[in-house]
């Protein structure tokens, strides 16, 4: 096959499976949002299918012949069809070590499982949940045990979100952080108590509804390309330049909840949105990896959101739908009770202080639950012992435990780790762009554009045809260094709390 | 090919055929009711492609092969076995006629055209649409031109939604409607108009939501199999007995669309439902025709839903979320608000004694763009000159004329006399009902399942086992005759405006 024979396959393939992707993506979507709660077996069944026409495809001897000839031809390929064929080449690795019905079988499972997991939260019932945990955990184990026998079977997974990464990146890195931020959350929590009050009332969802919209205008999200679905446990599911879908599930008690959702998956949002012209539709669109991807979110939620330009620039808007709630709140109060620090029971609700302790009981948790360590009915267990132990809350309940993220029903084990090294890489990113953005400037104005911009620069146009590594270079002005998101902690919290 | 290889064979195609039609029914929800505006155009692609998979398995040499097989034999088959491989016949035999390239671009200009529709309607802007209504009118002349050179055109497309269906049939049964409903139409006019201030207040879209629930349950619609979408054109979406989609319109001005809107799509939703499990997944599942679907979402909206015991069921419930709005409203009041019969411009809204004519002009004009009589730029019109002449109302605008509907955007041409006949035959059927049903009990009740049981036990649990002509025949009690439906309009609306 020749270079460019093999060159018009790939487009070929790209083609079928930007399509069989876009389906499932789909599907998916609306099984998360609005589809109806026993409508699960059967869409499983429908995405099993596809899935296993993916398997089909990708795993194909011509695919190999594909591949094969592009990447011995390397130097004579451009970066995008170079990165292409590496990317083709690692999904073929990955599938070509799963048997087409043993893949199938494992997407059904997991579309029924998400839909177990729903239902279980709601009703803090684990043993309900437990045997779809368990065929997950078993069937990651095993494809770490036979993509590397000789490695640790979590480092595989890892190694499968984002490119290198292991315990020995990260083990120094969760120490870093605990070692740095155990003392300050020891010490927020002798100080006075922010005013949280005027939270605690009922905010109509229909008018959440409507603040969802100007947050979304603030971020520059045209709602021509980007919906918003509603959904137990919000996520975003990007398709093309023109059809990104963010999610919130609105709490009537808690305002912030659906702010800070809509604030974060429309970072993941502006992502998708940004991937240049030239890597739509191919194999290169979507984020480089999940941690890059998260520093996209974590950014908008927690250095733009929650600083004290944001809140400034938000209270009037929330007056003016809240009057009576807000009453009396202004600015500075806001921007305390947005960045209340204190241990808590829900990562996603989390601070930015204890968050990534949050994070730490997960990768912890994950660790052992990959390494055979404890069994899947001892997770509730070594959940609570682990939140008392760092955090010092006691759980009441699985829903407010180990039930509450949805990650692991759609198979993602060893994902949680990008939450806290995307926080930490928009830190460093965010010391760049203050060199040459009015970052502050642009929040009070109300148009966050000019922050995109740099972002969309650096990071959101190439889509995966630059390695995070390059990204993170080319963002941070500088390799990785985890300091720089300790120190912007220390020095938020504090001022926050006079330490 | 032995007829148990073929029975094998048939099964396989069958569960390729469900998954990709799950796929595609799920995009093209997700585009009428969530999906971001600019998405129209990706997902077209994607739905072409999927479509394309389907033509090449329907067409392919081997379907041809085990059809014959099938029905070579056919008195060896079960009744259900048989219809099924006379069903795949026949859509055979359809896409057949069609080469894929020209099936997957008319699939591709469907998507967008429902697109291009939706903004051409809000904008009433024809012109802007002409041009894809051009393409969908050529494409089913053409089709028709193929299937059945020596038919009138219009003719071969009406026997695509109801078998054995043309101008033979219809052209008497609207003279019938024309010839006894024109003349009370015309009386009606002359009466008092029945009190609907009370209607043109606002009521906030949240309620409303809140009462689509009371009305669901009323029907018996479970959320857990049936959601509920808000799009621009209310549609339902039937995957299988565990997931069927309605959809609503909320207009905050007009509180009794959306109710109408429910119970009407909830009545295609029942039928979809209720499908027998013996039939759930094959290609027997879904409704036997449009004019039975018609008949019993009809048959909900008007013949239940306008009666004077469900607007009495109603009134209280409707009381406690707008007690403002209904202050001083009885029920009496609400059904002749209900049963407003006046000449008006949309058909979706219209009251049962001017619907058929709404109808009729469709049916006029269908056949006129099918036969070539009248070019699509003169569509516009053509449609304001009917209302003028049927109904004697001046069109405003094309958004409140020839834009109004979404159907010949998604293809359907010769489908809306499907809703008159469909009327007509519901009237049949609860004459029959009667015989044995407590209807009014069942409904002052606030639980219509003696109802839903008895369609069920009839219409609904056969699918498309049975043809439309048996269902009538079984349901009706005799075959169809239209003038039960024109004496129960003249009997209906002669009490209620003294005539």
């Amino acid at each position: 096959m020749t270079t460019n024979e093999a060159l018009k396959k790939l487009n070929a393939l790209e083609t079928e499976l930007r399509a069989y992707n876009h389906a499932l993506g789909c599907l998916n979507y609306d099984g998360e949002t609005v589809a109806p709660r026993n409508s699960a077996p059967a869409r499983g069944e429908t995405m099993a299918f596809l899935s296993g026409i993916i398997h089909n495809w990708v795993t194909a001897a011509e695919t190999g012949e594909i591949i094969e000839a592009l990447l011995s031809d390397r130097d004579a390929l451009s970066l995008k069809d170079r990165r292409r064929a590496e990317l083709l080449k690692q999904e073929r690795d990955d599938l070509t070590l799963v048997p087409a019905e043993e893949y199938m079988a494992y997407q059904q499972l997991m579309a029924e499982a998400m839909q177990v997991w729903h239902d279980a939260k709601l009703a803090s019932d684990f043993a309900a949940y437990a045997p779809y945990l368990d065929r997950i955990i078993a069937y990651n184990r095993r494809f770490a045990q036979r993509k590397n026998p000789d490695k640790n079977a979590y480092d595989v997974l890892l190694d499968g979100y984002e490119k290198g990464l292991s315990h020995e990146t990260l083990d120094p890195f969760f120490d870093l952080l605990k070692a740095h931020l155990t003392p300050v959350i020891l010490e927020v929590a002798k100080r006075p108590r922010p005013d949280t009050a005027f939270l605690q009332q009922s905010y109509p969802i229909h008018l959440q509804r409507q603040f969802t919209e100007q947050v979304m205008q603030i971020m520059g999200l045209s709602r021509d390309d980007c919906a918003v679905g509603e959904t137990e446990h919000p996520f975003t599911e990007g398709f093309n330049k023109h059809d990104v879908r963010i999610t919130t599930h609105y709490h009537e008690d808690s305002v912030l909840s659906n702010l800070y959702s809509v604030v974060h998956e429309g970072g993941h949002a502006l992502y998708e949105l940004g991937v240049g012209d030239d890597l739509q539709g191919t194999l290169l669109s979507g984020g480089s990896s999940m941690s890059i991807h998260e520093s996209q979110s974590r950014f908008y939620e927690n250095l733009i959101g929650r600083s004290r330009p944001f809140c400034e620039l938000l209270l009037p808007k929330l007056r003016a739908l809240f009057p009576r709630q807000l009453a009396g709140v202004d600015a500075e109060k806001l921007y305390r009770a947005a960045n209340l620090a204190e241990p808590s029971l829900i990562r996603t609700e989390a601070d930015e202080l204890t968050y990534s302790i949050h994070v730490l009981i997960r990768y912890e948790l994950e660790k052992a639950m990959i390494g055979g360590d404890i069994a899947t009915a001892d997770i509730p267990g070594e959940w609570n012992r682990m939140y008392k132990t760092y955090l010092g809350v006691d759980v009441p309940d699985d829903r407010r435990g180990c039930l509450q993220d949805s990650h692991w029903s759609f198979g993602a084990i060893g994902y949680f780790p990008s939450y806290a090294l995307g926080s930490a890489y928009g830190v460093q990113m965010l010391e760049q762009m203050e060199k040459t953005v009015d970052v502050w400037g642009a929040v009070r104005a109300g148009d966050l554009s000019p922050i995109t911009a740099w972002l969309g620069e650096r990071i959101h146009r190439y889509g995966q045809l630059l390695t995070p590594a390059e990204l993170v270079e080319s963002a941070c002005g500088g390799p990785f260094d985890a300091h720089h998101y300790v120190d912007y902690l220390k020095k938020k919290y504090g001022e926050l709390y006079s330490l």
